[in-house]
């Protein structure tokens, strides 16, 4: 079987060390030819993930198709999803998940409980909506791990927002966040797993450090996985998705985004469950069972991102030291270059013992720094 | 940092799936490239790792050499080393043991326990060693998973014995055979895995099913370390080694042989410790700290040969079946042809319950097979 993986990230990395357990063969997409995942497929091509003729052409070749990132050339997936390559996600539900606002009103329409939204065209717009700040603004398409999003927490931020469809969501008061994955097969089988939870940094906006399972009360459990099961049964799609979660501090479980691929807040998997999302996924591609999304030992995950004011050749500076640990796992992406911000790598930590997990995290995260 | 494999097959391609945890820079050498690490290197080098000149132009661009079989050009690596090229394990322990004969006289130099040999130059010498059998005939270089050896259980058995510098050694009672992987970094530091405990298949001669840790009492345990790490001392190199001991019937711990490399006896060690085989050695050679051998749960292996009467293109008969299976890992190398006995990939078992690792380990051998 032949699979193709649109973008050549580290998700497409780790995908493709997953691939390896199998006989399948891999083709990789992307413009940068230095990227973490292009030696590690069978064909690596060159080419732009949202050009129509790139990946019209690299996919006519394959059995199947599936994702890195969500901002692909959608019309080349349809057109080749007619000509029978399987899509992974297909191309309705990653043309919903793709755009901030189909999105938001795909939750409204299958009475998905999210944050109360409204939609906004330009900055002028915006500024109409003052009574529903604070509020978070979300750019319709083109996000990205913080890109494309905006805290406004009163007026005096608007100019922060964005010209162009746009999500503004009512800003929730947040106890904790979450993130499910589930997978769905080609007939409909889900397996589901244990959420994960996240600390962020307010910063960067992006994922600080994450925990899982994460200790939530089991009726807020069953509440956050009835919820994914919901958003992905109703995507009605074959794939792999991560559905972050809110739980507000009225204990409402709310829908924040699903991604419609193996995702950073389910990395733990690949050491901390018996089947990783990784592996789940080629097994969802390749037509074999559901695996056990049961983990083995909770665990930890802390990114490794760029630090501040360092652009260059990446250095990682305590890395010794943080091998030291016992029970650690190094995961680097192979990045060349480092930039503030930029997702580097990330370690896991099993534990049996969640204070062990917390402990080795912070301390992991004081050790460990990636500069140039 | 450049780090070159000499050889691609599926030891090849289980390090390199490890090797993308880091920003090391891949090379393979071996002349087959459909071989199963080929496409999961940086840089795949065509080339012959028996000829002296292909090993030493690999060679002499890279940081660091590891092998993934023996039998590769000894006089190139010697030259690389003198030249500041790093090799794991050093050409002066791949020499002793790459030699069957080397190696039984180095185990008898150091006063490690092995079964009684004597050395044969010829059938005709053979013949005269009558009063040792039984005894197991083993080719001085060139034997490699179950070629080059056979088992002379008495006088009528002489003619399968080899011409040329061989090995002619006591048949031991055995009650277990164990297999103990000890890790060496470049300071003297070692680390030691608890030991797998192997069942082998009498007819192939070939590795049927094993378990690990290995269900010993303790006093063997300690006997079969310090046996593992006393061969590993005195190799006196760098590098990941396999110690294959036998436990005779009267409880003497003998070595069988010692593999300097990643090894089939320690597959479980990818999802069932804390640190793989191949991680280690990616330690080791990157100089990062040992990593922690402990298991995170018993395992099995089941190793997947071609089935008998069966050459041509592989078939996984039973595999969606065994995927059902609850905390299995599958393993398939990605060799297009199979032939009888050929190693086609692993199934590694993992529970806390020795009866669920054996009987799942059975249930897979029945159902699961490699056809044409």
């Amino acid at each position: 079987m032949k699979v193709g993986i649109l973008g050549g990230g580290q998700l497409g990395r780790m995908l493709l060390q997953a691939a390896a357990n199998y006989t399948v063969k891999t083709y990789v997409l992307e413009n940068d030819d230095d990227c973490p995942a292009a030696h590690l497929c069978h064909h690596f091509i060159k080419g732009d993930i949202k050009n129509f003729n790139d990946v019209y052409n690299f996919g006519k070749q394959l059995n199947a198709l599936t994702i890195e990132i969500e901002n692909v050339n959608i019309e080349a997936l349809e057109k080749l999803e007619s000509e029978g390559v399987k899509i992974y996600p297909n191309s309705a539900a990653l043309k919903i998940i793709k755009n901030k606002i189909l999105q938001k009103q795909f939750y409204q329409q299958y009475q998905i409980p999210t944050a109360a939204f409204t939609i906004t065209n330009t900055i002028e717009e915006l500024k109409t909506q003052a009574s529903f700040l604070p509020a978070v603004h979300k750019i319709g398409e083109g996000g990205y791990d913080g890109k494309g999003v905006q805290l406004l927490h009163d007026e005096t931020h608007i100019h922060k927002g964005f010209e162009g469809a746009s999500v503004l969501e009512k800003m929730v008061k947040i106890k904790k966040e979450i993130s499910i994955i589930v997978a769905m097969d080609s007939k409909g089988n889900t397996a589901i797993y244990p959420p994960a939870e996240m600390v962020a940094d307010p910063v960067l906006n992006l994922l600080d450090y994450q925990i899982s399972p994460a200790i939530i009360p089991e009726k807020t459990l069953w509440k956050a996985e009835a919820i994914a099961r919901t958003v992905v049964k109703n995507l009605n799609s074959a794939g792999l998705f991560a559905v972050e979660l809110f739980i507000s501090d009225t204990d409402d479980v709310l829908v924040n985004e699903t991604a419609p691929r193996v995702h950073n807040s389910g990395h733990h998997t690949i050491e901390a469950n018996y089947c990783s999302q990784f592996d789940m996924l080629w097994r969802i591609i390749l037509n074999y069972p559901l695996g056990n999304t049961k983990p083995i030992l909770p665990s930890a995950i802390i990114n490794l991102l760029g630090e501040e004011n360092y652009n260059g050749n990446a250095v990682y500076q305590g890395l010794q030291d943080v091998m030291q640990f016992e029970n650690i796992f190094v995961h680097l992406y192979g990045k060349t270059i480092t930039k503030p911000g930029r997702k580097m790598g990330h370690i896991t930590i099993m534990s049996s013992d969640y204070k062990d997990l917390t402990h080795k995290a912070h301390k992991i995260k004081q050790m460990l720094k990636v500069k140039s």
